[in-house]
């Protein structure tokens, strides 16, 4: 299994002071916590926010659940990129007597792994996967393609770690641009200001960065580079915990990557259709607000609540 | 896999129109879709309009992720009843060679089961699961017990179905009751008819009938008729599509089965704690809403675009 990754000395306080709170309440699992009532009010805050902000660009919601059609990892290269983050869905297919025998070997704490297969689901790892392929099966795009609101949808990413905001599954608010390439960076260049605005609307003290995916082994470190040089993943940091900042919102250019994939096209045979996404860490957010401001929403700034409609 | 119930005719149509409508999108999978703007609206705004019932019972929100420790469902005897639903997550714990070689195997469309290992992970079977042990963990339960609203929190079943009333992982809406047995049993049947008045007040034909969960095997038969007989369960069912009814709420009373696994306890040492929950099924409710007020909420009487904050 995955490498439990510690958290540092500041990390490990800032989640027993969470769990103390009642913020966020452990399961045994780490990355894996449930979220309280005072947690669960500043994300929803903070996710009405991204919402009210994304109507201006006339965006279409178009939310999935955090399950993907197993074909689409294999078919845009996951397993390439990020093969020790991606999560399969298995599950039984036997009968009677098979299904006695598992739960016989699982009460007893056994390995009965042997006994699921796998099924033609994965976790999403990324919110805005689904988008291209539905947006692909509508036909080519008009002049000024899509703008589509995901709202706050759960991704999957299999890194346990004793650090709070790394979580195993988190909520991402994503505005995926599907459109002529000006377009799309034009948009993601404005939305690069109006993310940090509305960050710092909320008293953190976010910024702006150039960074590179976590892609696995020798090879990855390539592309990363690669993805660098060509300033295609900003990210928005804040502190939240020693030693580093943390990214609480990203943006990223995939040129032609997924229409490529999928075949999303412009009306206008001459022009390539082009897809970037922005993302919303709400969790993170979230925890970014608890430091800066203390864990008790009640105390914080009358503006900070009032945005976040704390009432 | 799990075998592919077809849907009916009238459900196959129904299906076609709300996809044709923009209501869901497809995936390729059956029982996962997306959803779009009118379908998210309806479905958020029954969503709060469940929040703002339970306010009147002091509810205390606690919201999970859809991951569940797997010890979980194997403590619970989970796998005993339910083995044909459960999902299980995998992971890739290799090296870069390794990695190398499952990504060639599933670009190719091949069988790369092999370099997934079982994870500490499964998925939530219900959205109650997680609560229990969170509540045991704080102690003994003062005189009165607690009252906890889930929120709406995914559940995933495996079983892949041309109804689009049956989803992979859906939203429950659950409100949670631990407190002693009178309490509880009072409790649920107080919620039986403000569920009952909350669904009908948005315009819907919805009844109420004792119930079983679909227990698998033939000593899940007896288990059905043993938890029928006993009234444990009880579903509101309203008519979607042909050729029965929908369960869009059910109400489940454990006794002391959860209490027992995780050691919930009164603080009164003569008294049992008990449990019981309720979910509301939000994309059946929303479902059952489109189908008996159209699928255009524009078009809704002014009353229900009321309650469900569709402005």
């Amino acid at each position: 299994m995955a490498e439990f990754r510690p958290g540092s000395a500041d990390q490990d306080e800032f989640l027993v002071e969470l769990t103390k709170a009642g913020l966020l309440v452990e399961s045994g699992i780490p990355g894996v916590y449930g979220r309280g009532t005072d947690f669960e009010r500043v994300r929803l805050g903070f996710d009405s926010l991204v919402a009210a902000a994304a109507v201006g660009d006339d965006a279409e919601r178009l939310s999935f659940s955090p399950l993907l059609p197993r074909r689409q990892i294999e078919e845009l290269g996951y397993l390439n990129s990020f093969p020790h983050l991606a999560g399969t869905i298995f599950a039984f297919d036997g009968d009677e007597a098979q299904a006695a025998e598992q739960a016989t070997v699982a009460s007893a704490g056994g390995d009965w792994s042997g006994f699921q297969s796998m099924s033609d689901l994965c976790l999403t790892p990324a919110v805005c996967y689904p988008v291209y392929p539905a947006i692909a099966a509508r036909g080519k795009l008009p002049a000024g393609g899509v703008t589509i609101d995901t709202g706050g949808s759960y991704a999957f990413r299999h890194e346990p770690s004793g650090d709070p905001a790394r979580l195993q599954m988190f909520h991402m608010h994503e505005l995926v641009r599907i459109a002529e390439p000006e377009t799309v960076v034009e948009w993601r260049d404005g939305w690069r200001d109006r993310a940090l605005e509305l960050l710092r609307g909320v008293g953190l003290d976010a910024n702006f960065d150039v960074a590179n995916d976590p892609f696995f082994g020798r090879t990855g470190r390539m592309l990363a580079r690669s993805q660098r040089s060509q300033e295609l993943k900003f990210e928005i940091l804040c502190d939240i915990t020693e030693p580093e900042p943390t990214a609480i919102a990203s943006f990223n250019y995939h040129q032609d990557h997924f229409s490529g994939t999928y075949g999303l096209e412009m009306e206008d045979p001459d022009t390539p259709a082009h897809t970037a996404c922005l993302g919303f860490g709400l969790e993170r957010i979230t925890l970014a607000l608890l430091r800066t401001h203390g864990l008790d929403p009640s105390g914080w700034p009358e503006d900070v609540r009032d945005k976040l409609s704390l009432g």
